[in-house]
């Protein structure tokens, strides 16, 4: 990490020191006993700081950029407010994803229903994150022309990403194997629910909101108002596919060494672009195979090894030469999202095309 | 049920029909397959209607006492809906809830996540049923200037309604008896901030929003102008405490026939009403006698039966005459909340009393 990356990291992060204060000082001016309080604080410690931080520090950056200049510090504070926001959205999917997907770690760590006498309280906690949400808008917005925008963004992409997550979970459970279910319409559906609309969209709207971006402005070009919040879904979304798609491929692709993990999409049933696109391209015989080997796990298999049913599949894999479709992929969604971007007219007090270039300039032809 | 009543309950419920298959609409129209729609047409069918609909109801119930006449078509459908976010948010806790509890069954039906296939997919339907809240919110009075205030008091109530949930989870672990965690503070608490604010308050508060009280309005006897919502509040937190406390007596007092089933308390460890008094009230060797006794299952004891663990706890209870000591507190809460009605001044466009009288004629002496 660069130190300037580092620098900003840390400020985002002196935030969160506040923010959990704020929420834990409530929280004990309710009345709640001690034992509580301390619950509610560690809650809050183990899960809501800790990850890559890119969704929350984008809602600082977007702004920065609409705004054109270095934040005041106020500005500073509720645009990284708003990007924890996002941040507690996340820990709040995460912590019940872990238990609905029984995973075991999260972020280094043990996934928090597995910390000793949480268990099935995660449930609640999880609830608590999404809460604090709203009681920090409150606090901080109430009186803004825009909160009312906020509450009704939140919302929405809450409700969306929920439904991402049901559609992902009746489609590749983990205990039983259905390639049928598969396909690349429905892989789009579930990571555009499940992921582009939080991740990608959420952060840059919440920017425009603060950055007091209205929901439509005239633009020389064309007698109808130019609508910045739909030209930021259009571009944000195929941006946040394009993202997921290459966390897929690098599952498959990428060495532990540079993702940081052994990818095991393929034995936990993942649906993944990569075996939704080896599926549409496979001849019968080899759709029997990967029928036959996906998201079985090898008994014999050692320690950290993912055994001979996850190498069949990515034999699959490369016979198909999945490594030429990807990039294939990629060239092209890249310059699909550049057209669009390209195509904005940045007029004063608008949306700018450096708020998206920034983020394809972060993720083209990333290797972790 | 008297046939006004019921045809009450049938007018409301077709109300939900609607909501369901608007709900259902605006989720095919976001493009989600056929399986995903049918699972939460589910989810919305099994857990949100089949209750006694009391919550709900009252929403409805005090539009027409502050209006004073009748309600329109569209009053009443507003009303109603309203009343089923209720439902609703109260469906969202009882599913999640249902899981923390390891409970089996609710409303005379397997608890949700115990359908086949549910599992831990529970999880996120009970987000799903409280995301359908908003949406159904925003679509139907987004353009109203009391939306903002409906949705900071939807958030203000299932934040505190979380609180009391972790505080009750953490003081009344099914797996560990700890009786130096009760008191009738910490009931008192729990039972606020769990079960008053939702199943009371935002009843009350969500009429008053669609019938148009206002934040505050002068009355003639004081300079200073009545802030409606928070009188509201200071009666329905101890009606609400009141009934809940009712509810855990007649889990001790009550017959089956009365309320439709075994009161089980005591052998499952919860902090009630009548613990609580016991331990206040107890001699140092039947507190002895209760440490040993509460929370404690008898595996000798047959199919439906509590055994004999349950019986010395009861015994005790008998002993401390908690009979009439329960009798005493419900005729001193009972005169306080009166007091606190008659002492509501009322204005043409204000709050009125029979809001409240007609919760105290409900609730007063019931046995069921």
């Amino acid at each position: 990490m660069s130190s300037d990356k580092a620098l900003r990291r840390q400020k985002f992060e002196a935030v969160f020191d506040k923010i959990r204060d704020e929420l834990i000082e409530h929280f004990k001016g309710e009345g709640m006993p001690a034992e509580a309080v301390e619950w509610y604080k560690e809650n809050l410690n183990y899960n809501v700081p800790g990850g890559k931080l890119n969704r929350g520090m984008s809602v600082v950056d977007t702004v920065e950029i609409l705004k054109g200049r270095a934040l005041s510090e106020d500005e500073y504070f509720k645009s990284a407010l708003l990007g924890w926001c996002v941040e507690l959205l996340q820990a709040f999917f995460l912590v019940s994803d872990d238990m609905m997907d029984a995973s075991i770690t999260r972020r280094g760590q043990p996934c928090w229903y597995r910390v000793p006498h949480v268990g099935m309280l995660a449930i609640n906690d999880s609830f608590m994150l999404e809460g604090a949400i709203y009681q920090l808008l409150k606090v901080h917005f109430r009186s803004e022309p825009y909160y009312v925008d906020l509450l009704d963004l939140m919302h929405d992409i809450t409700y969306r990403t929920e439904m991402g997550q049901l559609v992902d979970l009746i489609t590749a459970p983990e205990d039983k194997v259905d390639l049928s279910k598969f396909s690349l319409e429905r892989h789009r559906l579930i990571v555009i629910y499940k992921t582009a609309y939080y991740s990608f969209y959420l952060p840059v709207a919440l920017a425009m909101r603060v950055a007091g971006i209205p929901d439509a402005y005239p633009v020389p070009s064309s007698s109808t108002p130019l609508k910045p919040y739909d030209t930021a879904l259009s571009i944000l979304l195929p941006l946040g596919e394009y993202f997921q798609i290459q966390d897929d491929f690098l599952d498959f692709s990428g060495t532990p060494e540079q993702i940081g993990k052994i990818g095991t999409d393929i034995v936990d049933n993942k649906c993944s672009w990569v075996i939704n696109t080896a599926l549409k391209l496979a001849s019968p015989a080899q759709r029997k195979v990967l029928e036959e080997n996906y998201g079985r796990k090898d008994a014999e298999a050692g320690e950290g090894q993912l055994g001979r049913y996850d190498a069949v599949v990515k034999g699959v894999y490369e016979e198909i030469g999945i490594r030429k479709v990807y990039e294939e992929y990629e060239e092209r969604v890249v310059g699909d999202i550049r057209r669009m971007i390209d195509e904005i007219e940045e007029v004063e007090g608008g949306l700018k095309k450096d708020v998206f270039e920034s983020f394809v300039g972060k993720i083209y032809k990333r290797s972790k």
